[in-house]
């Protein structure tokens, strides 16, 4: 298994299945996944990323239905015949701009989605078989407790349940311990998108989010203004996936602790499609430079259809392949990299300090968000040359930390305008 | 077809899967379906009333499943093996306190279901092809645009929907419109509850529900606070089916209109077990007792397995047959009333007269409701034996009216305490 394999980064897809999107799952077909996952292994992609809908999966809290895990383990199966190892994501949750949520926890049924027990218990049950079913398959990596189901917490989405950090981590440590006991062997996740790291608002912090699980995850997008601020082939925009995963690598406990950069993609606009294939190549280019990657799972392998509708128009175009299975530049890009990767990177001696107060609830991390005071310090760093990580300032003279981290130069936010490489 | 019968009034019921519930369609069995179909054939019943789920049909605003519609056909084909007609409701919506939305028009998609421009483009193609797909079959009766879908505009649902009483009505007529075209010869009705007859503050008037569509429907529930304020076996409640579907024929314009009672049940503990037979019995004789009545669909076929969760305790107990297909005492009940009805009822010559204020919005309906002044006149009506009519204050003196329905005395809601029958 490739969770226990010879180090080398990984290099996999956020499969996108070719028909009908997620939807496949209610029309499933195993032609299909098999003529998918011809092309991604093409590309000299290990692994994919997939995402059963929770509301096809799980239509009433005590019907996991049967022939829905069933079809996921064909899916898998599928997998290990293309060399393909699996990672699965269980609560979809959200995916694209769209909510899949079952009708026992909306509307007249509405209950808080993090603290409610009875959707907890639901929640557990879904988790339990899920990983029950997938602990005996050997190409299956582990699971992610659902993609970027904390924006369910954004004082940004429509239908923001109240959570507090405690509530949040309660929730992460819970559920993942539940997933753990079903299988054991297996590398379990959450994935998290970057709010988490730059919203004072979010009640999942940096602190809950990356000490929980076997890897930190990265979701690195550079529509988080980060393109529209800098441009979308700017070094920020190039370095973004970078540099989250250096400060995700800054809030671990473990100094070690492996970086799994789960989603990265070029979106068109932000990224004009002529440069989708160069900016392929240099985003991954620098985030290989960060030691302690364990891999790197492009969003996403296949086009959403055209004729179906509604997606925002980012969204249509992200695959490495167009639906008719046609690779496109970008597809190219990963393909020359992952078949080029460098073994290992050099460890980062320099680090940038983040002083956030309260570490526990990080209310000054908006200055980590593009624009912010520290990712810009970051990227002047990085932008000169220096390879920067980042140091929380409760490890500033935490000498034992930062020699397990190899480093050998701290930099504060305000001398980096001082400093030259 | 039975829409083109010889008159006499129609049983059925409303089809509830025995397995699986409504997410049968998830896992679709045509076994279970002959197996169901033939418990309810033994019924006598002529027909059955069935519930594709929209988000299952149409995950995508452009994508109506093929293979969907393909099992709702096996699914009609089946029925009619089985003697049984169809008629099918579109847009669940709404079932059981469950609402399914598919996620185009929820959380980041959000956008009002009755009156948004691309809800309604999507809408309309839905019930377009679903009515192609059905034209053709012999045995279907026709399309009602959803079970209690104006349940979103109430006032008391968590996601109420802001809809004026003119956008309401141009809804009904615009859907309508598209079932028509493309299944001409359907009757289509749309589905109400009693709140369009009973609050003030719905956009849903009587006046435009009872005038759109083949038929006017009516939804007797007891626990409407029938039962809660005079006893699930009081007159009232036994006498609520007969008492709504006065009050339907009231607001129509053509007096001679049919009225079609969808959904009438005995819901414990409103109705306690043991007079569930007595009370199934009496109900029925009580609005057989009304003229023009197209047919009774009882809700529903069968009990909602245990084994599912979170409904509320009153729907779990509502079928004619235990998930086993044993038949219930409130199915032996239904039978021999569908063996035996009257091939039609006298018409009611003494009629209450209903004064709700402006007849387009109906700012005085709250005296219909149970409890209020008109629910009760008309109640003691009934109990003195005056087999009590409703005719509107602006039919009052409308002796063409009138005459058509046979009506020869009117009576004040000030006059019935004098009154003795």
């Amino acid at each position: 298994m490739a969770n226990r394999g010879d180090g080398a980064v990984r290099f996999g897809v956020n499969y996108t299945p070719s028909a009908g999107w997620f939807h496949h799952w209610l029309d499933f077909d195993l032609d299909v996944v098999h003529r998918d996952f011809d092309s991604i292994a093409s590309l000299g992609a290990d692994h994919v990323r997939i995402f059963p809908l929770w509301s096809i999966f799980q239509p009433n809290r005590t019907l996991i239905r049967p022939q829905a895990l069933k079809d996921l383990g064909a899916l898998v199966d599928a997998a290990a015949e293309h060399g393909l190892e699996v990672s699965v994501d269980a609560l979809q949750g959200h995916l694209s701009s769209f909510d899949f949520l079952p009708a026992w926890v909306t509307s007249w049924h509405r209950a808080n989605l993090f603290s409610d027990p009875l959707v907890k218990r639901g929640q557990l049950a879904y988790l339990k078989e899920l990983a029950a079913s997938l602990a005996g398959k050997s190409n299956v990596l582990g699971l992610s407790l659902g993609n970027e189901f904390s924006q369910f917490a954004s004082a940004e989405h429509p239908d923001v349940q109240a959570v507090s950090p405690a509530e949040a981590e309660n929730w992460l440590i819970e559920l993942l311990g539940a997933v753990q006991q079903e299988f054991p062997e297996g590398q379990h996740c959450h994935a998290e998108y970057d709010s988490a790291f730059f919203d004072p608002r979010h009640p999942f912090t940096p602190a809950g989010t990356a000490r929980h699980g076997a890897m930190s995850t990265v979701h690195s997008w550079v529509f988080n203004q980060t393109a529209q601020r800098y441009g979308g082939m700017s070094p920020e925009s190039l370095r973004l996936a970078e540099y989250l995963t250096e400060l995700a690598r800054a809030w671990a406990k473990d100094p070690l602790r492996p970086i799994w950069l789960q989603e990265i993609g070029a979106p068109s606009p932000h990224v004009a499609a002529e440069f989708a294939g160069e900016f392929t190549r240099e985003a991954l280019r620098n985030v290989l430079d960060c030691e302690g990657l364990w891999g790197v799972t492009w969003w996403c392998s296949h086009d959403v259809d055209r004729a179906l509708a509604d997606f925002p128009e980012l969204e249509y175009d992200l695959g490495l392949f167009r639906t008719d299975q046609t690779l496109k530049d970008q597809g190219r890009a990963f393909q020359e990299i992952a078949a080029d990767a460098p073994a290992t990177a050099e460890r980062r001696s320099t680090s940038l300090v983040l002083d956030v107060g309260d570490e526990a609830t990080a209310p000054g991390r908006a200055q980590c968000a593009p624009g912010g005071a520290f990712f810009e310090s970051w990227m002047e760093l990085a932008k000169a040359g220096a390879r920067p990580g980042v140091v929380l300032a409760s490890h500033r003279e935490d000498s034992t930390y930062l020699q397990a981290r190899g480093i050998e130069q701290l930099v504060e936010i305000d001398d980096t305008r001082a400093l030259s490489y």
